[in-house]
């Protein structure tokens, strides 16, 4: 592996924002285009994709989770910067295969790549991208912002992280398998919907009844949820399933709390901010008992 | 390891910018004040520093790298975002460690952290930085831009780097190791004069004379280069000595060239670029064969 031409032949090509000149200088000069927010994260193998991922998803699943914290904060993704930490005992091919999964979403998702750094190492695949995003709105729409009676809406369903990690460990259904290899996320127009109507919202990735008990928390709000209102990759009467289902993880849709009488197309209501009380989970109308662990609690 | 309370204990206690919301949301609103670049710069343990390093060193470190690229474009560090490959088998002490060099160095270079990932890892531990930077003229000053007989200057002394590395493998010398652990880079006001005489600029970090090369390559230029002149961390008449030194990487100094008639002070002229020939170096006047292995080749 001689990184430099690893660089010059894989990723240089995909680099096109002439603020990155073409990758041959140390820094790239962001275009900044009104209200700008960044964001960062990283995945191990092992950790955050298995071994066994075909590792162009790995370069989409990257792309994708950062692209859901934008979005999720009514801003279009702007400009990236990616590192990649790599396993000397992997192939040059792998390396074109993990860098055409990222071409692929970088394209798709109307992400520009700007710089970055490529480093060997003796462990675990590791990638790490940082993303800006620029607001479509004066700012951020944040976590806070919720008020009591503010509706709760979710874009898209909610377990299919689970099922498709299942999937995958088990090799039988490769169609749900690439729903955990690439996470379907909120489409790019959610962005404008968010920036618009949400009072308060946040990126689902660490399991539904988590990230709005932090929506909740941070609007300093308690939270209703009906679990039946949810739409969940495998729909169940048991509750047991549902709420495997809510607690799971690496989902990447947007949760938005928004004023009563606010309609929000294309996304589902499934409940409401209180005065306090915390979480409150409900089935058809019965009182449920949370979970004892509510998700992953991973992020920064 | 949980990550949430550990991002609360060690790391939101250093976040101080208001756009970052306290680590409490998942992107952080940048603070744009004028033309901004980024970098991105990822240190993995057994490649870029020693497993038996000092692990506030490492959080130092990573800090400095960053920013050396940021001071040689002519610009000055605004904000970071961090992240961390953890590993299992490391101690909650040692992550304490690690953030308080972070911190140090944040405040010692007047960085802002807002925002970052954390996570586990399998391997080796391995960090990442991304960090903007505000240029002080119109844009970054770039590789590109050098011109027949320009003058070339280096920050600092070159060779610390390589024998730092030297004493920190045979432990002897804790305070030559300290030059490897803790670089020493140009000092702030470096990026002033960079954007105010320099016509190209380059971070030294893979070694003199390979980033040299590049500066010249990209100014469509040739270059010579003085080696009695090159400010070095072990002085000696020895050609082999000098050589080693001037390829050795992991220096951090900033290379720029200048229009001929220009002074510049605390930097140390060591050549000129030409209109062409590639790179030529000179010991005394007389011509030295340039060595096949110019410097490390690992940067994006």
């Amino acid at each position: 592996m001689n990184e430099s031409d690893w660089i010059r032949q894989y990723i240089a090509p995909l680099v096109t924002a002439p603020g990155a000149s073409g990758l041959r200088d140390d820094v790239a000069l962001l275009s900044i285009d009104g209200p700008t927010v960044a964001t960062m994260d990283t995945l191990v193998e092992g950790v955050h994709f298995l071994r066994a991922d075909p590792v162009d998803t790995v370069g989409q699943k990257l792309i994708r989770v950062n692209v859901s914290d934008i979005l999720a904060k009514g801003a279009r993704p702007s400009e990236a910067l990616l590192s990649i930490a790599w396993p000397k005992n992997r192939s040059e091919s792998e390396f074109s295969a993990l860098l055409s999964g990222v071409a692929r979403d970088l394209r798709e998702l109307g992400v520009s790549l700007i710089g970055g750094d490529l480093v060997r190492t003796d462990g675990p695949l590791t990638v790490t991208l940082s993303l800006t995003g620029t607001c479509i709105g004066d700012g951020p729409v944040r976590r806070a912002g919720g008020a009591p009676e503010h509706a709760l809406w979710i874009s898209g369903e909610i377990g299919w992280g689970a099922l498709g990690l299942e999937a995958a460990q088990s090799g039988v259904d490769p169609d749900i398998a690439d729903r955990y290899h690439v996470p379907r996320i909120a489409r790019m127009d959610a962005a404008d919907i968010v920036a618009r109507l949400a009072s308060a919202s946040v990126d689902v990735s660490d399991g539904l009844l988590i990230d709005a008990s932090r929506l909740a928390a941070a609007s300093e709000c308690g939270v209703v949820i009906d679990l039946e209102a949810v739409p969940l990759a495998a729909p169940s009467p048991d509750l047991a399933s549902i709420l495997a289902q809510c607690t799971a993880g690496d989902d990447y849709q947007i949760l938005m709390s928004a004023p009563p009488e606010t309609r929000i197309d294309g996304f589902s209501k499934i409940g409401f901010l209180t005065e306090s009380g915390g979480l409150q989970l409900r089935h058809r109308g019965q009182p449920v008992n949370a979970p004892s662990i509510l998700g992953f609690e991973h992020k920064a």
